[in-house]
This record gives C-alpha cells, sequence and structure tokens, in this order.
C-alpha cells in the first residue's frame, strides 16, 4: 500500500486501523470515475510534456485495460485503502515504476473531489432524466383529465371543486421545481478540481484548461485550499434530493389516502397492490408508503453531510470520506423513487364517479357562490357571511348547496336568486375558474404546456452531460 | 375575529385553542410585507374593476395610514389570530363594510404565501449584501498578503507552505460559493403567488400580471393548489443559510485555533476579545465561537421546515404555520454571523513572524523537492520515496528540510543536488505553485480579481431586489 | 460589565460584538433559576466559613429583594451580557464591594450549567405533569369505548375490526413510552454540576454535597472538565420531546383523518374547530395540524443542539450559548403540544355509527375466519389461502364477508360452514382477541389499567421535583 | 412469493415494483434474529397446543437446520421480498403444507418488530460491552497520569493547569453518561411484539409469557395497534449512538489538535498514524478524524428515522420498512468508533515535557492567585481584579505569572507578599483542587473510581443480555 510506504517511516498500520480506515467498500462504486479521471489527467501530463509520450502510451493502455477488464468483471479494486490506491498498485504490478508517473501533479485530495464531482454530476443528470420522464407522464394524465371534477382539500377537508388534470399538474408544478433544484446541484459540481495538488497547486506546469476540456466540465475551480476541503456539490445534490423526495412524500400521502377504502378515489393495479401475511383480504399501497417513508434517508443523509462538515479546520480532513454514504446513496435514492412514482402512476385507475360524487356532494362550492354576489357588489366579507349563513341552514337541513332551494336562501337573505345559486354547480365552478393558475381547463392546459417545457428542459441538461462510458471512449481514442 | 365569525355558526374558539394556533407573535413581523401586498392587491383589484374606485381610494387611505402609524409605533397587530386577520380587523373599525372587499379574490393560503415570499426575498437580498462586504474585504485582506508565509493544513498537521494571502482568497471562495446559492434562493422566491385563492383560483375577472408587475415579482405561480401549499422558497433560503453558516463554522474554527497560544498566528484586538468571570487573564475569541456554533441554528430551522413538511397532503395545511419560526429566523441568523465575521477580521492582527516561522519550521517543502526531482525525470512515486527517506533522515537529525546538508541527502540518494535542495525554501515553493488556483503570488491575485467578482455580483443582486419600503412608497403615490 | 473590566486591561468590546455575543436577551428567562443557584451557593459558602456570616446576610437580603421585585415586575435583568452578570451587577449597585463576595470558587461555567439544569428539571417535571393528565383522560376514553366497533388500518387500508377503546388505549401506549423518556432526561438532568469552578474546581474549601442537598439534586457532577462543557440533560430532554411530538404526530395524522368528509369517524366541537378567511363552510382540524407541525420544531431543535456540539473541543466553548435557543423552547413546546392534545380530546365526539359501519363494510375480518380454519387443524397458510379465494368471490359477488351465503363458500372450499362463517361477524371477531395486547374488551381494560399506571407514574415524578418557587422560599427561610 | 399469491387474486407485482418494495438486501442481516424469533414462536405454539407436536417437531428440525446451513454459508435467503418469506418459502420447499403452520397467530407486522427488537438488543449490548472496554482504559490511563501537568482549555485558551489524569478522567465522565444512555436503550428493546398478530391480537390461544420467557424478555408489549407501529426502541438506540459519537468526536478534537506541531502533546505511533499520497512527510491522525466525522453518520441516522416515523397514520404502515437503513447501521457504528478510540489511546504518546511546558508557561493560575486573595479576605470580585492588573504588567514585563518578581506585585497591589505568589506554582494549583470534581490528585482517583463503576455497570449490563446463538442452542436442544 503506497499510502502506508517505507518512505514514511512507518512499519505499517495495525490491521484494524486500516479496516476502520479504508473506504475501499464504498468507494469501489467510483471506479469508472477514477479511470476517466486518471486518462483525463495522463493526457494532460503527455501534452504539457511532464510525461514522456512513451511513458504515457504505457500508462494509457493499462487504463483502459484495466477498465475493460473490470467492466468484464475480471478484475475489482481489492487489498488496497481506497480506490484510487488500487488502480495504482494494480498500474504498477502491470508496468512497474513507469506506474509511479501517472500521480504527478495530483494528489488524492483533488483526486477524490475529481471522483466525487464526476459522480454527482453523472448522478444528477440521471436523475433529471428520470425527473423530466415523470413530468411527461404527469402532463399527458393531467391533460387527460381536465374534464374529470375532484375535491381538493385543505386541512384535509374538501375545500373547493376542481378538475383531476388540476391537481394532477399541481403534482407536476412541485415537481417542475426540483428541475431547477437538480440543475443549480448540476452546475455547482460542474467544475475541475484536479490540478490542486494536495493543497496549494504545484510546481510543475500543468495546464488545467486541457484536463477541464477533456472531461468537458464548465469550469476550473478557483483555489487549491478550498477545493480539496470542499463538498458543497455533494451538499447541493443531497439538498436537492430531500426536496425532491419531500415533494414525492406528499404526493405519495394523497394517493395512500384516496387508495383507502374511505376515499376510494383511486384503485391500484394489482401488478402494484402488495398483499398482507396474515390478512388476505389487503391490497396495500406499499409502493406509495415507501416512496413516502425514503424522503426519510434523504433527509438523513443530507444532515449526515452537514454534521461532518460542520466546524472542520481549513484545508483536507479526513473526516470528508464520511461523504462517501450519503453521496453514493443520493443518486439511486432520487433516481427509484421518481422512476417508482413514475411506474405507479401508470398502475392506478382513478374512479370517475367517486371523485365526482365527493366533488358535488356538500358544500364546497361556497366561495363560488360568495364570488357571485361579489359580482353583484357585495362587499367579499358581506358575501362571505351571507354564503356561511346559508351553508348552516343547509346543513341543519340536509341539502348540498347545490340543491338548497331559492326560497331556503331568501329566507337568509333576499339578495339570493336563482342564477346567484347556479354559481353552486360544482362543474361551473371549475370552468369559470380561468385565470393562470385556477382550475379551468383552459388554464391547466396552459399549466400542461410549462410541465411539457420543465419536461423538456430537464431533458436537455441530462443530455448536455456527458456520460462516463461517453468520456471513457473519447479519451481512450484519442491520440496522446 | 373574523375566521371564527357567526358565518361560520361557531361560538368561538376556546380561549387555549386560540392561544395554541394564534401566528401573531410570530407574523407580528410581517406587517410591512403584509400592508405592502394588500395596496398591490387593492391596486389590481381596482384596475380590473372588481373594487370600484372610490372604495378603492378609502381603503388604500386606510392601508398608507396603517403603515404610517405602525413605523411612527402607533399601532401594533393585537387581538387577533394572525396579523392578516389584525390589519383587516383594524381596517374594518376604520372604515365599516367597504374594508370587506379588500379581501375579494384573495385568501389567507394565498395572502400568507406572499407575505413570506416578500419576506424571503427582502432577506436574501439582505444576506447578499453583507455577504458581498465581506467578500470585499476578505478580497482586500488577501491581496495585502500575498507575501506572507503561513502553513497550510492538512489533517490539522502542516501540509505545504502557503501565503495568507491565499488561505484569505480561499475563505473567499468558499463563501463566493454562496453567492450562488442565495442567488439561487432568491430566484426561486421571486415568483408572485397572489391570485390563486385558498387553492383553485378565482371566478373573478383579477390580472395576476397587474400585481406582479406592481411587486416587481420575476414570475407568477403555475398552479394554486401547488402555490398554496409551496414552502420550497423557505427551505431553500433556509439551505442556503445553513451551507453559508456551515462555511462560517470552518473558518471560526481556523480562527479560533489561531488565536490559541499553540499557534499564535493571530491577535484578538481588545475590542473584539472576551474575558473570563474566574480567570481574569483570559482574552477569548467568543466572537469565533459563536459563528461557529450558530450553524447550529442554521441547521436546526432547516431541518424543523423538513420535517413539518413531510409527509403532508397535497393542498394548504395549517401545519406549515410552523414554517414561520425558522423563515423568521434565517435572514437575522445569515446577516448576523457574515456582519460579525467581517468585523472580527478587521479587528485581528496576524503575527507575520510566527506565520513565517511555523512555514519554514520543518518539512512542508517536502512535495516541491520531489516534484523538484520529477522535472529531472524521476517518476514521482519515487521521488516521493526517495524525498520521504530524506525526511525521515532530516528528522532523525534534528535539522529542517531547508537546511539538510547535500552530504546528507546524497547519502539518501546520489541524485540530490544543491540546486535541487533549494526547491525546499519555503518562500520559493510559494513563489513556484503559479498555476491557477495554487498559492503563487500572481494566481492569488487572479483569485482576489474573482472574489471581487463575486462581491460585485452580490451587490448587483442586492440591489435589484427591490426593498419593502421602495414597494411601499411606489404604491402610496401610485393613482388608483 | 464585569466579564469585560479594566482587569482584563480591555477597553471594552464593540457595540455590535456585545450585541452578537449577549444571551440576556433569551437567558433573562432564567432569572429564577439563577438567583436560586445563587442562594444555595450563598448559604454553602457561608457554612463552609468562605464567607463571613454578615457579608452573607446582606448578599441574601439583596438576593431575596430581586426576586421579589422580578416577581412584582418592578426589575428585570437588563445592560449586561448575559443574566448572571445583570445580577451581579445589580447587587454591586446595592451593596458595593461584598458584593463581590458572591462569585467565591464558582465561575459562569458551572453557574450556567446550574442554571440549565434547574431549568431542565424542572420543564421535564412539569413536562411530567401534563404528559400524565393526557394519559389519565386517554385512560378514561378508552374505559368507555371498549365496546365501540371501528376499523383498525394498515396501510391506511381497513385491516381488522377493533374497539375505539383499543385504538385510544393505543395512543396511551405509545405516550406512556414517554414517561420513561422524560423520567430518563430527568435523571439526567438531576445533577448539581456547581462547585467545579472554570474547568479544574476550587482550591478553596467548599462543600459540594451542601451545595447539592439544599438545592435537591440526587448527585453531584463526577468531572469539572466534563461538567462545565456538558449539554447532555439538555440533549436528552430535546430527544424525549422529539420523540413525544413524533407519537403526537402520529396522533393528530388519524385525527385529521378520522374528522374528513371521507372518513367521517369524529366530529369537532364548534370551540375546537376553525374557520377558513375564503371558504365560509369550512370547519377545520388546525388545532391537529398544528400539533402535527410542531413535531418539526422538536426536531429542529434537537438537531440545533446536536451540531452545535459536534467536535468542539474539551473543556467549555463559547460556542455552547447556542444551546439557550433549542432548551428554553423544548419545555412549553411539549407542555404545548400535550396539554393541547387533552384538550382536543375532550372536544371531539366519536360518530359511533359511522365507525360501526366502516368496520362491518367489507372483508376485515378475513383473518379471524383464517384463524377458525386452524382451529380446526388447517394450516395456517392453507387457511389463509382459502379465505383470500373466498375473499376474492365475496368481492366479485358484491357481498360483505360477514354476509358470504354458505353456498357461496363451500364452492370455494367445502371445508367451509355456518359456525366458521359466524367467526366473521366483526364485534364476535373483536370479543374474541383477549389476549396480552389484544382488542379484547377484558384485553383493554388491563390495557387502560396500565395506562392509569403510567400517568400515577408521571404525577409522582413531576411532584417529587422540587419548584423552583419552592426551592427560593426554602432558602429564603432558611437561617444562615 | 407468498405476500402475493393467488389468495390475493394478484397476477404478480411488476419486477420494478418488487423491486424497489423488497428488503431482503438490507433484512437478509437478520436471518439469525428471524430464526431464533421462530423457534421460540413454534416452542409456544406447541406447549399451547395450537400445532401439534408432531408438526412441531419437523418444523423445529428445519429450522435448525437452515440455522446451520447459513452458517455454514451454504444457504441465504433468496428471491423472496423480505427474510422472513425467504424462510417460509425454503421451510415449505423442506416440508411442504406443514410449513405453513408457523406462521399461525403471526404477522409479518409482529415478527418484523421481533428480529429488530432481538437485533437492537444484542447490538446494545455488544456497544456496552466495547463501551466498557473503553471505560476500563480510560481508568488506568487516568490513574497513571495524575501527577502529569497540563493545561486545561476553555475557549481553547490556556485556562488553568490540571494533570494529564483530569482530562482523561474526564473524557471517561462524558463516556460513562453513554452507559445510561445505551442501558435505557437496552431496556426499551427489552420488550417481546410477538403475539399480537398484525394489529389487533389473535382468536388463538396463545400464551405471550412463554415466548417472552423463552427469548429472555423482561417485558410483553401492552397494545398490538401500538406494537406494530413502534420504532421507538430504534430511535433510543438511534440517540444513544449519537450522543455517544458526538463524544467521541469531541475526544477526537482534542487528539486532532494535541498531535499538531503547534501543541505537540501527542505523538501518534507508527502503526496508527496515516500516510499521504503526494507529501512524503505527513504522519496524520486519519483515525481521529473519522472518528470526529463518523457523528454525521450517527446523527444522519438518527434523523433519517424521525422524519420516515413523522405523521404516520395509526397502525403498521409500510414506510416503517426504512428504519432497516439506520437501525443495522448503529451497532457497528458505534462499536466501531468506541473499540477504535480505545486503540488509538493505546497507541499514542503524551509528551509529558512540553504538557508540562504548556501548563506552565504563561497565566493560566491566575485564579489561583486570586483564590488565595480571597483566603486573606478579600471579596473575589477585588481579587480578580487585582490580578487581572497583574496578569496585565507581568504580560507587558514579558514574565510567567509564576516568576513575578515581588517588587513588581506589590506595586499593583501592596497585599501582594511572597507566600501569595507561591499559589502561582502551577503544580501546587492542581494539589490543591482537591473537592469532587476537582483535578488534584486525591480527587481524580475518585474520580478514576467512578469510571470502574461505570465500565462494570456496562460489562453487566451487555453480560445480562442473551446473544442470539446463546437463545438460539437452548431452543435447539429444548424439547417440545
Amino acid at each position: 500500500m503506497i499510502a502506508k510506504t517505507d518512505a514514511a517511516g512507518a512499519r505499517g498500520l495495525l490491521p484494524e486501523v486500516l479496516a476502520f480506515t479504508s473506504s475501499l467498500s464504498q468507494d469501489r462504486a467510483l471506479l469508472a470515475e477514477d479511470l476517466v479521471g486518471s486518462l483525463a489527467h495522463l493526457h494532460m501530463l503527455a501534452r504539457c510534456g511532464i510525461v514522456a509520450r512513451d511513458d504515457a502510451l504505457k500508462i494509457h493502455g493499462a487504463l483502459v485495460d484495466l477498465w475493460t477488464r473490470a467492466a468484464a468483471d475480471l478484475w475489482s479494486p481489492q487489498g488496497e485503502e481506497d480506490v484510487h490506491m488500487a488502480v495504482e498498485a494494480e498500474l504498477t504490478r502491470a508496468l512497474g515504476e513507469v506506474a509511479g508517473r501517472l500521480h504527478t501533479a495530483r494528489s488524492r485530495n483533488d483526486q477524490v473531489a475529481l471522483d466525487l464531482r464526476l459522480h454527482v454530476r453523472a448522478q444528477a443528470a440521471g436523475v433529471l432524466e428520470t425527473l423530466g420522464a415523470l413530468l411527461s407522464k404527469l402532463a399527458e394524465l393531467a391533460a387527460a383529465e381536465v374534464a374529470t371534477l375532484i375535491p381538493s382539500y385543505t386541512h384535509r377537508q374538501r375545500a373547493q371543486p376542481v378538475s383531476l388534470g388540476y391537481v394532477l399538474a399541481g403534482y407536476g408544478a412541485m415537481l417542475a421545481r426540483d428541475v431547477d433544484a437538480f440543475a443549480f446541484a448540476l452546475d455547482q459540481a460542474d467544475v475541475l478540481p484536479l490540478g490542486v495538488g494536495a493543497i496549494s497547486g504545484t510546481s510543475l506546469p500543468i495546464d488545467r484548461e486541457v484536463t477541464r476540456g477533456l472531461l468537458r466540465f464548465a469550469r476550473i475551480s478557483q483555489s487549491g485550499i478550498d477545493t480539496v476541503g470542499d463538498r458543497d456539490f455533494a451538499l447541493d445534490f443531497a439538498y436537492a434530493t430531500c426536496r425532491c423526495l419531500l415533494h414525492a412524500s406528499r404526493i405519495a400521502t394523497d394517493f395512500v389516502d384516496f387508495s383507502s377504502s374511505e376515499f376510494g378515489f383511486v384503485k391500484l393495479h394489482g401488478e402494484l397492490a402488495c398483499g398482507s401475511s396474515m390478512m388476505p383480504q389487503k391490497r396495500n399501497p406499499d409502493v406509495f408508503e415507501l416512496i413516502r417513508g425514503k424522503s426519510g434517508a434523504a433527509v438523513g443523509n443530507l444532515t449526515s453531510l452537514m454534521v461532518t462538515l460542520k466546524g472542520l479546520p481549513g484545508g483536507y480532513n479526513r473526516d470528508l470520506q464520511e461523504d462517501r454514504g450519503p453521496v453514493l446513496a443520493s443518486g439511486p435514492l432520487a433516481k427509484g423513487v421518481l422512476g417508482m412514482l413514475r411506474v405507479a402512476l401508470e398502475n392506478v385507475t382513478f374512479d370517475h364517479q367517486r371523485c365526482a360524487q365527493a366533488a358535488s356532494d356538500g358544500y364546497t362550492q361556497a366561495t363560488d357562490l360568495a364570488e357571485a354576489l361579489v359580482k353583484r357588489g357585495v362587499p367579499f366579507r358581506s358575501a362571505y357571511q351571507m354564503v356561511g349563513t346559508l351553508v348552516r341552514e343547509a346543513q341543519r337541513g340536509g341539502v348540498a348547496l347545490s340543491d338548497v332551494p331559492l326560497a331556503l336562501a331568501q329566507s337568509v337573505d333576499p339578495r339570493f336568486d336563482a342564477e346567484l345559486l347556479a354559481a353552486a354547480k360544482p362543474d361551473e365552478a371549475v370552468l369559470r375558474k380561468e385565470t393562470p393558475g385556477g382550475t379551468g381547463p383552459r388554464s391547466v392546459l396552459a399549466q400542461v404546456e410549462q410541465l411539457r417545457g420543465a419536461a423538456a428542459r430537464a431533458g436537455r441538461l441530462a443530455a448536455a452531460t456527458p456520460a462516463l462510458d461517453h468520456l471513457f471512449h473519447a479519451l481512450k481514442e484519442r491520440p496522446l
């Protein structure tokens, strides 16, 4: 192991110390990133004349060979304290002393920052792709349901009649903001850290712009002392995951409720519903419950990172290695939840009749009636009070607001008339709300267009981000 | 209290219920936001012909009067469950039934979202202003210290000699990323929520673009059902505050350490150092400790918001009122810490001699020596091992690396010569690292320029955001 | 200000530094704790001959006078950096130099630890008292509802018929564990920190056992260097509050759902239900939503404390001052939620008919049928499959499980007979589950007894903890 | 897969749904717990006559066989959605329909609660054992260093001279409180959940006391509806881990600092110190940094659990499956850190000379001088000011407090004399602080005794908790 060589005058670490400090079990997952980063670094060293072309060719060949063997499951990083050392050790076995030229003008501090940034950038792109597909699906479903009545809820009480398309487009609007958050995380990750050495740069004539171009980063990092201790890009990605999974948790709560016997708005297809080991009649919305529950892991990951970073001294500290768990978990977590949410939406059926009945039943159109009075010149608060009294009287008589007899209404206030009472039809209440953001069908279709725009943006961002294997193949083919 | 009127058929809430549910003690802090929002709403209602000009003029006058009286401490919101109801009640006392026209086409759900967005937008701008001033100060200090030697640290061990300017510019580089984070939060807050009513829009002919223009928001919100339940802008602001205060906690740890007897790099001025109630000799860095400690409050605020949001059903839920504590705390917290950090930097003196001595003392230039060998063609890993052996020999002999006799070096490896050993002079080690991100003086001055750019950007963003009193005066003067 | 005296050779702190570092706005709330602690310390100093009796009498009188004036709102701590210094300054104004004897053998480090421990101990007792009252109420309600049918839920799907008493006793069982958690927090707080000085003890002949006895602490702290930096007791209290408020959040979710139109199990009394500013028909369960939402503040407080403590060096660090916000918030938060939960339970009515109908409607008794088959010797998994098939057939035929005709059952499996099908009556399904922890009425009454035991234990713990004013009066009367 | 059988009328789950919902990759780690729990359940079923002895013997044999094959790596749970189903499927392959008798009167809801409680109980015991060993080591080290001088620190400034034994015993006192916290977690886990079925109990004549006795739980759970949704025992264990790892993070910060060039108090042995990939001279305290950093994972685990639990409806919800990650991580995390801390303490050497020099150098004895004045009758605050002035004069003259000439002292105040100045000798300052909790040698030895008591208590608690393989062997041998 190179990090504990004779050079350092050490007799080797205690086995339990090595086990405790090793990150290999986790950062083995970063092998592709490490090899791609090393290839780009090697190209730069050769181009700048720091490593001779002959030596560079040998190392290049060995790195390509490692990728190929790893892809074929013929080799995996073993026996060293981390993936970087495992690669260097394997290169040394293959090439001897010349392998030692690869680590020129590089430290594990900037190397691990590179691997992590490559990882987060690729994962953020993957999440954006999954998110875009989900938004497209929501747009499609919402567009199909602009005429389906359903109650909206505030305080989990029926509030106002809306269309199901409006509800679904609302989920989309919430998730569309996550495109912004992951785009921010992607941009913050899109910075080349390599080239600052252990902390203060290097005295060798490297050219960081070359490496940046090869790895297609947007910018290079500004200060070495900051670069090696910085995990903001990981925080930003973990935060975007949190925000997004909190959104998913809220959608999941709705679907858990909507699929209960009490609501009965949604029926889960058999391929989606889970059973019980003891109660043979159950068709449970486990998928939505797990989506909801996984917000815990997201918040845990972010908190974990924040606590680890808190109060660290300047420069690099080994504490940072504890980033590995939360960073590696975040991408699969977000992709898993968003992908499953799309699958779940494809495997449920809304019961239009029960939705419409719930929207009609009761008093959810009270505000519409009040607004109709406002159009007649009644101050809103007075109209609110008139309608409030009418609702109470109707409740006492056991009659829905849409069925209130004119006589009853006029006994509350003579200003009520037949035209006004028509405002209390749920379907008309929906049709009438066409200002932007409202539940009227044209308004919802405009919202659907915005979702499509957000989906397209997510897709573009994902597509513009180079995949690791794409980078590898480009570097493999590029002449040294 | 309007929310509990005869209209709702209620006999009034239990006093303990009212006390438990009231948010007035907290959202009293949102009075300016509420009045500005109401003025803009009123303008729109009048422009759209929903409220007659005469009525609008009366309400306008009463709102302006409330602002004036509140500014002169002659009135404050009292006796209602929240600031919105307190304002409406006061308007009703002044104007009677006509006051009831203000709440037309508005719900507390979109109104509170508006107040919070106005608040977060203004606070984010304030933080950016404070952050810009801090970055300017760091740029100035860094530029002045490009020639001061100090050790850099990894693992809290002396690592490589750098300039103090490099260290300070590194703090700046870290904080410059917070300009990005607060700019993101500012942009996410910059969306008009008003006009979506309780959840589904309104049947009245409002024009949200008018309100948006008056309040100078960048966009209007997309979906009402999402708008009333959305607190992402608060999360984003709380998150930016977390990230920034975690940075501050790390800088603070450095200054706490640097001002210890052991490091002795920094002397706190008397106006900054705190005493002890029991130990008369103490000059304590309490300011930096509190800066470090306040990262706890920042993370707590973010966590609190995330937990409150988790798993909420769609639409508005009263749980959201619990946003008030963390949202109102975040701005002052961030501004307080960043402002104090700037004051603290102005009230410390670096002991150049002790800094330089620590940089020279020892073996921090070992990498430079290895890189000098690389320039001679030795593979880095071999050079690393040669220098490692030399360091051990020097340590055994009790001699600093910069003072190693040629004979000793050559006994380790004959390839060492006098020119090579000169690479081990700390000042030259610094001068030689001029690639971007390095500690060389030209490189640091380039970093300083980047800090100035970030400071200027922060200042521009802050200046472009309308202040609440500016909005008020514009609305006050604008003809209805 | 004493902490920044001539003794320390300082010209005084910058005003912004003083504002930033002052804790007075928060620890003013600890005045009673500070005065009680000082009185006990003074008694000990006098008893040990460290302060002469005459001087002690003067200081004693001035401390008692301060308490009296503060109680009458004639004095409050002002103008110093914290409550301790404000008290010492006021004593000095009254007594001159002799006031300076009170701080003998004491540091603010152990003094603030004492104030906080006195505070947490009293608050934990207060929470236990409130929790005991809530448990008693749940016991009473549960006992009254052992015969009311309601469905139990898993995955928010109707699972098995139970009694409402069982549901309520289940809430109680959950909250009864919080008696354990608060008892643990109370015990951890019940340790005298005073007497360890700034960090290492004192050379004066104090007797910590005397102070302990006067303040009725269970033990004295073990090590000074640990004592001044320890906030575990605050963490434990914040954690107990978290765990308890998470429980409350779950109960609140049930009540929010149960009071929806869809469930319709619970009707909120008018004194408990909140209205809407826009929708006159609403009767919203805001109380339960706020109970649910306040779990966010609890988790935020705990996280805040943990982050602040993370990685602090040994001994006292000023970062610890940031404990003040979370510590002072936790007690009122827990008492507020638990008290309101009790009030809310007193102001709701269960709709027995709807509850029973939901329990009968459907297939929640499937497990009972399977268990009846087990009693006949069918392996459970086979019985599970038989009943599962029967449920599917019944669903296809639109018939509830309790109404399945014998012929249909026998067409599924000839082993079904009339006696077996009787197991599918919901009320019998409940009556039959009398093993401990089950929903049978005798079992539930046993659970009620356990709740009464937990309530009594909570009450005893609260009663055994001395109140601050009780301590004050005892110290006031005690001869020096 | 049994949970998705024909009985439920399902065509089987979508593969991506199965992948998303499966917990097998995690709960495979609970195989031992599951088998032990099933054996005890089977014994109870047989004893109560619910499963015939012949059938029970077959199942018993198959369960023992599974344990044996799993122990020999000849079988592991595969191909089902969780470990429970994998075991049942394997039993069914071996035994056919009779295997279906094992799940009688049991649900996965109470079964998983049992597995988790068995796991947490065993892990808590393991942590206590590790913690006990660490406390013993600290006691031993502290006892050996009662005469070694070192400065104590407040605000990271030298505060007062203490013994190194006092510092080490202080760490011990902090960690001794974690014995309390893990004991609490152990006790909360020590409750049998099995026997409450899916949520409401069972109609079969089970005897939970029998199962309790076989598994050596202290109590049985009180209410089924609570039991299946309760994860408090997991929270308590995660919380104890947090509190303990926060302690470890603070000790780690001290050792990171103490091993810096600047402090130079501690030298890491070669077997403990890590190297650098770029800087050959480095001997880094990575072990302590990782110990510090792992507090992040602990807080993340706790937060994750709390967020997942927040706001869940009553009863069992599948969200609870997300407990698996944090629960399974906590034990190894705590044991890893505590075990490594003990190893680290065994592999460092304190530099007594540098410690003593730091304690003598300067003004850390100022409080002792002030207390000596108090003994002469000077009020403490006046003495504090006299000594403060003396310190300033000594600093101006560049003389340490222990070397202040009498003339200088008397020029500050004539009350200073030679005997008083002797109080400023660091070693005497230590010797004089013998009150409980102080740094005097007898006091420290008393603290060491308390540590030994805590270590013994931790060991006893661990030893009293049955290990899983012990339970297995007892159940294996026990006649049915």
